[in-house]
């Protein structure tokens, strides 16, 4: 993975302004259209059932996040997932609290199998959880860095037949044999909420311009990451850096993001 | 439209803080609650059936805005609508996304047509589509400035006898023959979640405080402009722009409205 | 109350980072966690009927707010507050609006007869209205200081054997015989939408790790304010009031809280 392949992404991302469609928890539905809009990408957020389908039928991707959860969501979810599915845009997965409790666990697997997701982006324990059907995640906290789940991670890809990408001190993307790492990031954006949610959002607005969802997953969270060091640097805490995060994100270059981006990838 | 009298409106708020109840969406609760309360206005939301006429009561305007819409939030707007409008006090419709969904498009006609708001606060493709029952709004941003809504604006008025305003680089205000257009405001502000529902929201603490709809509308509009302008001269990025708004809507004074205040009138 | 104490229990707070579960209004979702992730807590925000018992189980305290109603939530409330019941962990009610409509003064009265928290925490308006089965709130504010709802709140501390925070220029925690008074805060934190709110959130992450209820309850109101007033030193409006606070959380050390507590306490 090379800075150059990112910016170009960020370029058509801010040229298409495409549209992403969110059904999402009501605690990040602010802070996540505030950093699509950053990064260029035009955020909807609809979740009626009687309403879904026809905002799809608008949008280039799909971003289904199972935080604040409830049973006429899921059923939203799933209408928004087979109508995505079926107009061929991606549809990426943030499954906020699996393992925490049965209700999350068991919609995620439901999205899975109905809805076929092209990307599954969670934290450590959510990962494991979804592969593993064991493992306690506690709240929406991950209790497992990105490498403790990396073996459920390619479990959970291969099964799928999707991407999977981990976020944690090293977020982990995995497809199939492929492995992709990236050491970006600040410790201090954990205590930022939802930036898990903003990544998934992020991931929606990559992979609605750019095809390959290897790519798009792992230039999001490279981009992210990067974003949060350099936002950062100028903060007295997470409240600036939340603020921070949002103007680099409009302003980020390609230069930054040469001088910033820390990763590998492997094939095995 | 003058300074003077956007000033005079802003010191009532300031002094008499109206209630300013909103039925609103998720995604806005928060920013709009918070430009609200920055203005010196008192913002109160609630959306259940059984208490938004009882919070009506309590209220000097009511702004229904129908963004994230579910069919039971129509079903409270309805029944917060005709309490305000029994009252007589001013109920503000900002029609979130009509045009990108019909059961948004149907919700803004349903309101218009039971409620009879005084003033409709939209973006160029919302008023297109509710005044002329075609056009596609993208999701929840315009695909349509201002100006090529104007005649449509014009007919919305004539048809629902109330006040229109249009957001857009240039915003336009239209009650009849009357037309106010308002040349403020920065373009980062596009790249802030929800700053159009700020518009409505605090369109309706003007319309608390001032009785002429088409005044209050115009006011609303050039006081978040300005703002925004002033607040976008130290931002770094939408996320600074953001936060400077609600300290500019704090701070605010006669001096700044009438060295920024750019508008004309017409009566045709 | 000593600096020392509420310094302990900062301490506590971030090397346990007890899971706070929230049942809260849709306008302080995101303001409130961040603001338990800043003071080094872990928030968790879930209202679903099928999820809230199996969520408690995971959690140290629980915060119920009743801000944005509505039926289906009030029952999740009632499972929730019952499972913490049952558990031993403390459950803190934020009676948002209570005394405003009869939907939020009912529900109020519900979960104290049938959930027993061992904190409530609201204005002096709210305090009122439940204590005294009278007196108006007007929307979310209060139109009483907190002085003015101090007999109330001994009433209601006695009639329900719990521990009453109420907040106001003065804020005053009583339980039976004992008062607190603090004198802590800056006027601009009225201007944030939902810092009552964070009050009570900080109080559950408080209570979850000091066993007395009054402790716990005084403690978050003098490091809120405490915070409130470091926060507004540099801030030019509510904007960044919001902002600074944040960060303040995150870095308040024993020498501030030395420096700035005003407090007092009597046993009648």
């Amino acid at each position: 993975m090379v800075a150059e392949k990112i910016w170009d992404d960020v370029k058509k991302i801010r040229l298409q302004a495409p549209l992403v469609h969110n059904i999402t928890n009501y605690v990040v539905m602010n802070s996540t259209a505030n950093a699509l809009l950053a990064i260029g990408a035009a955020p909807v957020m609809a979740h009626s059932r009687e309403e879904v389908e026809e905002m799809v039928g608008l949008a280039s991707a799909l971003v289904l996040n199972i935080g604040t959860l409830s049973s006429s969501w899921i059923e939203a979810m799933l209408i928004a997932g087979r109508a995505a599915k079926s107009r061929g845009i991606p549809t990426i997965l943030d499954p906020v609290g699996a393992g925490a409790t049965s209700l999350r666990t068991n919609a995620a697997h439901k999205i899975l199998k109905e809805v076929r997701p092209v990307i599954i982006r969670g934290n450590g324990s959510e990962i494991y959880a979804l592969a593993r059907a064991e493992g306690v995640t506690r709240g929406v906290d991950s209790t497992m860095g990105a490498e403790g789940a990396q073996e459920a991670a390619r479990e959970l890809s291969v099964e799928r037949t999707c991407t999977v990408s981990v976020s944690g001190e090293t977020d982990i993307i995995i497809r199939d044999k492929h492995t992709i790492k990236i050491r970006n990031g600040h410790p201090m954006m954990a205590r930022v909420t939802g930036l898990g949610c903003t990544a998934s959002a992020l991931t929606g607005a990559f992979a609605a311009v750019n095809p390959d969802p290897l790519e798009a997953a792992a230039h999001a969270m490279a981009l992210l990451g990067i974003a949060g060091e350099i936002a950062a640097q100028n903060a007295d805490g997470p409240g600036s850096l939340q603020q921070n995060l949002l103007d680099v994100l409009y302003t980020i270059d390609k230069n930054q993001i040469d001088d910033h981006l820390q990763c590998e990838s492997n094939v095995s």
